[in-house]
């Protein structure tokens, strides 16, 4: 900027004002536009924005193994959802991979260090680390999910996954199945757990804890593994409520590998109706998750915190239907 | 920083120096760290590395069709690979998505700005905006490919697409496959040239050019209707190479709905070895990309420039193994 001022002969509080739109006659501002050009000059939008306390960037995270995002179309697609609300209102989205114990710790000073205005984080556990910085700190913040720990007057967003669940598992029930397992995913998640409860309840009595299989991850491998465990635990399994769609590509692929037929011997439906669902053959029936919608609505809470405005109390939940395809 | 020199009695330098290192006496530190524990106070890591001059943030950008990102898992490979780089060399990375007209001039803004001090630009087509900016404003960048238009010195990291695709039409046709097509998808990027260039070179005389189905993108959607148009202009086709593991899928689905056996009545070939290749039934003869590694040496090359060394002119390609499955 000093060099500017000097090559079109005025002061650097003038030439400040060009930059920041402020008043100056029309025959300085030619004399410093012309400068700026001869002098190469490009204002630092960083240096601005740090005098105004802001960095119109807002932080995108997500805290599951990146393995597991890479292959979870649903997660992209909230990304997309808040990154269009962000790029509208002029904020920039930043993407954090947290891949590591060393990811974490950097990322938490980066959460605190100025570098964004907010964050949409989707997936937290609780006790995280990184939701823990957020929450100290006030940082205008969404999550989606709903980590237990959750502090009270922090907005999340997110479905209803008890509800969903028990529907779609009704569902299944009513076309005649009688011995019906679930591979359930990520039990340590809000998501995971409540998934869990809605199977369970849509059985009510006819529930049979053995016919639950464990696993760690919304990934196909995992569904592999499940499916494998609960053909062992009960032969003549004859429906199977997969707690994501990757979880039941992943079941279809054993079920192919065994030579049982789907719909025919055995009914598998998934959830999220990610680009999955419509791959697998049979296509799958599946709950629906808005995850560009909730995406959206993630930004725009955290836009609205930027303005000034405190968010009600509690979440935001966005309905789910059932999308019945070929698999059950 | 006033308040916590007010509750510590000191002055703000001798603040500022127990927060950057210098030294001060042992009873000043502890009242110092004693303030900064009443009083809340977050050390602004952005307003101090704006006095360095640096960010110690580096830029990841792929400029693709976010949906395409989405479902290619070999981006995400190439991420991680840079993020475990930079990850150890304490720079963070930050993903920006390009999803539109108006997320590519913010980010040009942001890229000049002083929000970062590098980047990694994966999948560059030449005259990109973004591109421009990178090379205009000398930002210490690494491109992943090589846009046609990239200026001399600025290095570049990728594979051999001629050669890989030569070797892996080779190995169709040495099954004794007799009308083999192409599958060609975004010919608009270096690589996709440049695997057409590799399928035609393996072909010589018998390359009929209208055995090869043009199609805008290395995805599933593009396989299936590459696959219906040459089936239309060929029916007896018996081998097909697909530009991308992605598209041979959508082209697997295709010959599967027509009743064609695969590798039985038609042999089809991949380019990328990912987890597509492996979850296709049958499982997919490919080109191994070592997306990883790619992101990696991308990365190194970045913290090199950012250390003052300047990379050696060209470019660096890295070795691409034919994994030989079932599929051909």
């Amino acid at each position: 900027m000093h060099d500017v001022a000097a090559a079109a002969g005025v002061s650097r509080g003038t030439v400040s004002r060009v930059i920041n739109g402020g008043y100056v006659s029309g025959a300085a501002r030619a004399a410093i536009e012309a400068a700026i050009a001869e002098v190469g000059y490009v204002p630092n939008t960083a240096a601005r924005n740090l005098v105004m306390q802001r960095s119109q960037a807002v932080a995108f995270l997500v805290l599951e193994p990146p393995s597991l995002i890479l292959e979870d179309p649903n997660i992209g697609a909230i990304m997309l959802g808040a990154n269009a609300v962000l790029s509208s209102a002029d904020y920039q989205l930043v993407n954090l991979v947290v891949d590591s114990a060393r990811d974490t710790e950097r990322i938490t000073k980066y959460l605190s260090g100025g570098f964004v205005d907010g964050a949409v984080i989707v997936s937290a556990r609780a006790n995280d680390p990184i939701t823990r910085v957020v929450t100290d700190l006030a940082l205008p913040a969404t999550f989606v999910g709903h980590p237990a720990d959750l502090k009270q007057g922090i907005p999340f967003i997110g479905i209803d996954n008890v509800g969903s669940a028990r529907a779609i598992t009704e569902r299944l029930a009513a076309t005649g199945r009688k011995r019906i397992g679930m591979i359930a995913a990520a039990v340590d998640r809000d998501s995971g757990a409540d998934r869990l409860t809605g199977f369970r309840q849509a059985l009510g009595r006819r529930f049979k804890p053995n016919l639950v299989a464990h696993v760690p991850f919304y990934d196909y491998a995992s569904g592999m593994e499940g499916m494998r465990q609960l053909l062992q635990r009960e032969p003549r399994l004859d429906g199977v409520f997969a707690a994501s769609d990757a979880v039941a590509a992943g079941a279809l692929q054993v079920l192919r590998e065994l030579g049982r037929s789907v719909p025919g011997d055995v009914g598998v439906v998934g959830f999220d109706d990610s680009p999955w669902a419509q791959r697998t053959d049979p296509a799958l029936s599946t709950v629906h998750q808005p995850a560009k919608e909730i995406g959206a609505q993630a930004a725009d809470l955290v836009l609205r915190q930027l303005g000034g405005k405190t968010p009600e109390p509690g979440g935001i939940l966005l309905p789910t239907p059932i999308v019945w395809r070929a698999s059950a």
